[in-house]
């Protein structure tokens, strides 16, 4: 007799997150690698990205016909070391995998490659992208723009995507520097979590219309829907704090999404069509990989990436934190924790996992939490 | 009968701190690249960079022997897109000059260049760099490590330097996009500012050893310079604003300064050496230069360059503000202010000047303020 758990083993959600792409038309090469995606932000602790996005963000959105479950990768143009791609709406995981693998692959030939894609859809953590090359002994950078939510400083217009700026570092450690971050200060899922639990917002996450920091979470969540409200860039509301540094490189990977691609940006993301329609988000990314190889050697970079690390680590700590931490770190941990169990499942999800099992008639799959 | 002032015209300021360079040893042609450097801080508003650094940083470093003025530009490795190279703890604007124009020159050739250096010297502006980049129709991202001075998020001693993470864009407008900031929230020169007008400084952008915000100004120049206060991340003190996304970038930009070229970094960057004497800083940059011709033209990318900055500064503003910027806009209304008169001199550095110009034998130089 089992037990029941809300933790389901990696085997069966693994299986089944592929099953059920492939039952919404999904490719099964392409499958796996959304699927990769998906779960690799469980593997790591980032809740927003893993399993509770895959009804909402693409089962979802592929029944609603603003994504194409077959992806249609097509370079549009292409030298030694760079490449523009267009995604057609496809999956942004598969556009992604394919992008970031034509980035190393031309790192390994030429020293650096770059790879830019124009119509995508929702790609996932950018992190997975910038260990594919640090992995492969490359510097991985990446980037996309998204649904406008963070307003320019001195504005209250929710302007540009939460846009992270990510990089991935090998090192000579158990787990690579992974640095993937929204330039926003936050993002909307925590502002639900502050809800959940009744506590405020703190003040500079949120800018209201009026200019002023909300705090209060419930009217934060409608407020950003209507507009309302928009997330602050890193560094706050206004310049005191420097909140311009956050909304430059908010602003850097709207550029770097859209520019050197030919692709849609800040408002034309809204995923709303004129008479209120879903639309496809037609997303921008960009890729880099830097072979270390083309510098001092890949041993001599992870071994200093490692030094500088720990020397971090090792530096005097307030009084009461008994730990620094560095990129990349905390998701190791959370990986450690969970890799001979499972990937936790809440109780919204279990409800949308047994539908979409029932749905697609994947009666092979029984969950634990059943 | 000439009138005085306090501004010194281009053409003046300019002649003279090439001369003064040269007076230090500095040959012709790199006393013009230091001098530009220099003088483009000024043009674009960034006093902490301009001629108020003309003696403190460069020349009293020449006469101390720990910074050489004539610089020995080492390729110690090359490839069709990136090089390794040493400075020699040469004119670490001159390293940056021509790591930058390398790198742009494989960028042309290639789509892409990286050239970092090791054993350099504070370079100047970061920006300066990424303008060469954007001048060519070339995106431009640089950086370089620092003086230890932030703390990593939980920590509470002076391990990363201020590490600016810069990018510049081509854009078709009259200016391009440079984002040129620190990973802190503020410097040093700000805090001096606060204590100049009796203002305390803003709670979250230096933490003293206790763990918490100092705000007392005169305490925290005091402290920084004990090691008893330390700048905070972009993003704050702790996690809840998000400093461990500033830390991050902090990061990025130290590995990228010296794990490529095997330069130093963090504590062995103080300029103290073992006996508390003076030592070279052997600072680390690095420089990449992406061309806009490999992706889809010049023309196109300026053009959605310049239509995301112009819909941003059209954006909403927030009640009480009738501007928004874009980063770059604020420097380039300094130099519409400063382009027709000169550079504003303060009382402390117009006695700099004078000693400069009387030590060196410089008669021919008769300054407006004098």
């Amino acid at each position: 007799m089992s037990v029941k758990t809300n933790i389901v083993g990696w085997e069966t959600i693994t299986n089944f997150v592929i099953d059920a792409f492939k039952g919404y038309g999904i490719p099964e090469e392409d499958a796996k690698i959304c699927a990769d995606v998906l779960l690799e932000s469980d593997k790591r602790g980032i809740e927003s990205h893993g399993v509770n996005r895959f009804k909402p963000i693409y089962l979802d959105r592929i029944k609603a016909g603003i994504q194409n479950p077959i992806t249609n990768f097509e370079v549009i143009k292409e030298t030694a070391t760079t490449a523009v791609v267009d995604g057609h709406d496809g999956m942004g995981q598969v556009i992604g995998y394919k992008a970031m693998s034509m980035a190393i692959e031309k790192a390994k030939k030429f020293g650096m490659g770059m790879v830019v894609a124009r119509n995508s859809t929702h790609y996932g953590i950018a992190g997975y992208y910038t260990t594919m090359a640090s992995k492969s002994g490359c510097i991985g950078i990446t980037g996309t723009n998204a649904r406008p939510s963070i307003a320019p400083t001195f504005g209250v217009e929710n302007m540009l995507g939460t846009n992270p700026l990510t990089f991935g570092m090998p090192t000579d450690e158990e787990f690579p520097f992974v640095l993937d971050c929204a330039t926003s200060i936050t993002q909307r899922g925590r502002i639900e979590y502050y809800a959940r639990v009744n506590k405020d917002t703190p003040a500079g996450m949120v800018v209201g219309r009026d200019g002023s920091a909300q705090t209060d979470s419930v009217q934060i969540l409608n407020d950003l829907n209507t507009g309302n409200a928009a997330l602050a860039p890193l560094g706050g509301i206004g310049e005191e704090l420097a909140g311009y540094k956050g909304y430059g490189y908010a602003t850097v990977v709207e550029i770097l999404s859209a520019a050197l691609q030919q692709g849609n940006f800040l408002r034309a993301l809204s995923g709303i069509g004129e008479n209120g329609e879903k639309v496809p988000f037609h997303l921008g990314h960009f890729f880099i990989a830097i072979d270390t190889e083309a510098f001092m050697g890949l041993e001599a970079f992870k071994k200093t990436c490692g030094d500088i690390l720990r020397d971090l680590r090792g530096s005097v700590k307030a009084p009461g934190e008994d730990r620094i931490f560095t990129a990349g770190e905390k998701e190791y941990l959370v990986w450690q924790e969970r890799k001979d169990s499972g990937v936790p499942i809440n109780d919204a999800v279990q409800k949308e996992l047994i539908a979409i099992r029932n749905d697609l008639g994947l009666t092979k799959y029984q969950f634990p939490f059943e």
